[in-house]
């Protein structure tokens, strides 16, 4: 048995070993006050610190503007599939969503429940192997905004600039978020699953520009309006304490590491062993289009289904967890966000090359 | 500094010790797998035997019959407010609620959104002191369903017998489930948010007989379809898997402890050592009229709110905390769910007991 394996999960996933040690003591007792953490009044002074620390730190590493609310909601990224059309699309309303994966597919089936919704863009005929280049689409001029996914966890695929457009632009930043430095004043929503690149499993994070939040229809639910949410700091009914914690945790561990800039660095260099690794031979073949490659979610594949089979089996043996790809494609897929270790890519380079001297077809 | 200290918070609240040191080991390394608990992709072996293993113990514990769902949803109690008119009640339809307190007057905010909505009975003339007898009502023939909150964490009363019906009776048993036997066969839906009985904040279980779950109209969001989380036995997205495990090793505990039953004597003893301490003295008054008591959340008032505020303050300083009474009405409050400890009622009784003897009016 190793001690710690390097796990490739999609998510949740992989989380810094401090940031877990520390929620380890804090949930028995946390900061010395006799109670633990998740035994805490989410109204207790200690919580409420606990809360404000983790949005002024998330503030802080993405420079987000004075002008946007930052939301810890439930429900998953899933819920915000419907949230935005729900709270941003009046009656009549259209949208423009660009079609680079499941969870743009997913994104535009719930739209479809509140307005008319145009579909820019779609790679699916090529099963979502590229993001497209801005001379690729156009958005219609009466859209409310534009959605698109900045990467796509199950394909590979990232968008390396965003989409420019006059009107809202909004991004599902779920696999993503905080792997690099992007510029918050271009975006009227940006949201995130926490269990990928901020936490874990249990939060999704909603950056919101406020003049956004009273676009919102009157008679819906009160706990679906990011207004509701918004006007009490997340704190309209209990939030999911643990989770907000935890993130402020992943959150203190990436300031330490340097920031946003610092990681993104990391993320370059960690990414280019695999690529590096995939393109030098015939025997990997990577998912996506070179330009439109990940730097958190690597899909590739191998001669046949078979060596796939064999090559996750195999490095499971040796502590490499979690490589099996996305059923939807099939294949392998290494998921290597913000805090999984590069020593865990180097082992899985140097494991790629012996497969494949062993197992030549 | 005490070791660990009594906490007499309504929410989130205590848990056992031994759940809360299985968590500290468990989220670093679960289960010698080399990974943390909330690490693990919720699709991984492991995590799906964690969240079966959950739901069997829940079913086991309250004797959930075959033809019940039970679903570990995010959003808290307060998106069930919406949830249940928004999946059972269809166009002009009507629902009958008990108004008992700030929780149903919230869930009939939102349900007027949905349908026509018969108020059946309100205590909140009397500030809420109170719970109905059957003979204080009649429910509308015409109506959907009867909705009632079985335990009244603000006020402190509580159904000691639940309405009976001959429509759907849907029951928010946030503050009191797991706490006494029930009969679940009585009722078309039971949900509770896990953060007073069952674990920390950030999953609510809901319980729902399966031939509601086609109620459902056509056009609403997926993840806000109750048959979307039953078909996918609560893994359509990622749950909150840290949550689900946590109400599985409070699960764990209460069945070491013997059970709903055994539980539900040690809490008749534990609410009695207070309720005694009120009633043998005019200092203290119990909010709540005698019959409609809780045995789960005790509410009272001191002579005057000088005293009230210097009662708690010296409750703090000898280890007792969270007695401060919710601003809707003020005064103290012990909240002493299933896992708060015989010995920190006996505490808060001797020291109720030596206050009243020092601050005479």
């Amino acid at each position: 048995m190793v001690d710690r394996i390097y796990n490739f999960s999609a998510g949740p996933a992989t989380l810094p070993v401090d940031m877990l040690e520390q929620a380890s003591k804090d949930i028995v007792n946390y900061s010395d006050t006799g109670i633990g953490l998740i035994e805490m009044s989410h109204r207790s002074k200690e919580f409420m610190a606990v809360a404000a620390d983790t949005e002024s730190l998330l503030r802080d590493l993405m420079e987000i503007p004075a002008n946007y609310k930052v939301l810890f909601l439930q429900g998953g990224a899933s819920s915000q599939f419907f949230m935005i059309p729900m709270n941003l699309l009046g009656s009549g309303e259209k949208a423009s969503y660009l079609n680079t994966g499941t969870w743009s597919k997913k994104a535009i089936k719930e739209a479809q429940l509140f307005g008319d919704i145009d579909i820019a863009y779609s790679s699916e005929e090529q099963t979502f192997n590229r993001v497209p280049l801005p001379s690729d689409y156009t958005v219609d001029p009466d859209s409310e905004y534009l959605y698109f996914v900045s990467n796509n966890t199950i394909y590979g695929t990232q968008f390396s600039a965003f989409p420019k457009t006059d009107t809202i632009l909004i991004s599902d930043m779920s696999s993503d978020i905080l792997s690099r430095k992007i510029d918050v004043s271009k975006f009227g929503l940006i949201f995130a699953g926490a269990q990928k690149n901020m936490g874990p499993a249990g939060v999704t994070v909603v950056i919101i520009r406020d003049d956004l939040l009273d676009k919102v229809p009157a008679n819906i639910p009160t706990m679906l309006k990011y207004k509701t949410h918004a006007d009490k700091d997340s704190m309209f009914n209990t939030p999911p304490c643990f989770a907000i914690y935890a993130v402020g945790e992943v959150l203190k561990w990436l300031k330490k590491k340097g920031g946003v800039e610092a990681i993104e660095t990391i993320n370059k260099a960690k990414a280019s062993l695999l690529y590096d690794c995939i393109d030098s031979t015939d025997y990997y073949r990577g998912h996506a289009e070179k330009t439109s490659r990940s730097l958190m979610n690597i899909s590739f594949n191998l001669p046949n289904s078979d060596l796939e089979g064999k090559f996750i089996k195999e490095a499971v043996k040796i502590g490499l967890n979690g490589l099996k790809g996305h059923r939807s494609i099939g294949g392998c897929r290494a998921s290597i966000y913000n805090a999984f270790p590069t020593a865990g890519v180097e082992k899985l380079v140097a494991f790629m090359k012996d497969f494949e001297a062993s197992n030549q077809v």
